[in-house]
């Protein structure tokens, strides 16, 4: 099955402690179609600038990800610089240079129209919505944002938000919509905006889904699903999107929407958030195989696995 | 089997957003030893003063917690006062009224000497200490400490590592023992200074256990329990001496000490936990049926329980 990915294509300059990196390809689109390729079909909607090259493009090529969609802009690609000096968990934005993303205006080539999920990834709510609109025949929509939407645009937030069947975001991101601090009662308040489903995302906790009352004709209790202790986490650029990936690659893999599914994929989803940390940008994505990720699977099984 | 607790009895003023509390019972020991009672025969070394009243005593009671090793000094008891206005993860102190706790020393009465679990809850690291070698007998040691100590006696604390089997602390904690941002990392490093296991207490996330190697003759991948995501937080405090209660208490009912046994002592570490925070002081701890526990156990395997 299809997924197509409306997002982000970045070159981005990353300092950690673990060192310095700068004009390597990331943006939430890149992470999450790498993420997404070992499970399912991906297509990418996005656009870059004159500096993205055959080099760039050949990442995509190479796992086959369908790039019709990735428009070639006059001008630069977006930029973006940031470091996670102080806190490995929050990165400290040094520049964002919007460049050709500024005005970005998402285009669905024809080819696209039968993707069967859709993902969103963090864009404007209003190209949201429309892209959502555009796209009558996906089966499932899956969503990000961040706080610069819900602090900005809360009314066009809200409309999208309408139109999507999981949101995936962080707890702060979770409360901040909610206005509501306790994390149980902020994801009702957000279930209540629309989502079927919330996933929320805790960063090295692994990862949380809620589900609205009847959603998927599965029971409401939610289900967590635990991340590995990392050693080594030298990049944590891009985890997100590549949680969203592996969760919305492995729905879309399988035949079935239930609640075992929407579990496992919430596992997947953590396997490769853990993967893309361990080294900068997308250079850990780009090299897996398919029985790396399931033993990874097994061990987050483990980890929490009661006889 | 029996579980000796080492800790401070307490009166407690909390306010939370739930409401204000005054002179409610508290202290790590008591809130230890009700968490444990339902799973094993607990005994209580700890001071009291002359406000400490049959009231008070009865709670103990009621949970057939032996109390001989409750000494009665001349003064007034240990009184803390805190609140969680901003943030229900970590307490405000408003005031520490040490009392008669000031001049503690443990002593074990002699009934006591046979207990085959040891609780140190977190004192003084070197009356820790003392009290550990003053038991030769018992089978397996647990320990809180707090970022107090970690800072102001560390050498002491680090003679007292040595001595025990399983150091209970949180994500902080472990961190500024450490001197490790990263967890695993640290939680290396912490073994490193002596305990066999490192339960690291994440609050709201649930709890890891890391293993050094070889300890108990079980493999070292570390074992991770969720918390249940909980609406109704009252009253944070206590919650995580009543994790060490249902972990140790859990440990004690068992004939065996396997990895099995340890990972579900974890998860009724955080069963335990989660019961304290719904109600303001020990009131949900003294209520609960043994019932009530199993049934929130089979919720929190559940929650992570892939087929």
């Amino acid at each position: 099955m299809s997924i197509l990915v409306v997002g982000s294509v970045a070159f981005d300059d990353v300092t950690s402690p673990s060192g310095s990196v700068k004009n390597i390809l990331g943006g939430a689109a890149t992470y999450f179609a790498l993420a997404a390729s070992y499970f399912a079909k991906v297509r990418v909607v996005g656009v870059v600038g004159e500096d993205f090259g055959p080099q760039q493009e050949s990442v995509f090529q190479q796992h086959a990800i369908d790039t019709r969609g990735l428009e070639h802009a006059k001008g630069k690609t977006f930029r973006w610089g940031g470091s996670y000096v102080d806190n490995l968990n929050e990165a400290k934005t040094d520049y964002t240079d919007l460049n050709v993303f500024e005005t970005f205006q998402p285009r669905i080539p024809q080819e696209y129209e039968d993707s069967e999920f859709l993902f969103l990834a963090n864009i404007q709510p209003t190209l949201q919505a429309d892209v959502r609109r555009h796209m009558s025949r996906v089966r499932l929509t899956g969503c990000d944002t961040m706080n610069y939407w819900i602090n900005r645009t809360p009314g066009e937030l809200a409309e999208t938000l309408k139109l999507v069947d999981v949101l995936l975001i962080n707890d702060t991101e979770t409360k901040m919509l909610a206005h509501q601090t306790n994390l149980p009662r902020a994801a009702q308040k957000v279930l209540a905006m629309g989502p079927k489903a919330l996933v929320i995302k805790h960063g090295e906790y692994g990862a949380t889904i809620f589900f609205r009352e009847g959603a998927f004709g599965i029971g409401r209790h939610p289900f967590r699903a635990p991340a590995l202790p990392i050693e080594e986490v030298k990049d944590p650029t891009g985890a997100g999107d590549s949680f969203a990936g592996g969760f919305m690659g492995y729905v879309a893999s399988q035949k079935e929407l239930n609640r075992e599914v929407l579990k496992r994929a919430l596992f997947y989803g953590g396997v490769m958030g853990s993967f893309a940390v361990e080294r900068f940008g997308t250079e850990r994505l780009q090299s897996l195989t398919r029985e790396e990720i399931d033993a990874r699977f097994q061990i987050f099984r483990e980890l929490t696995h009661l006889e």
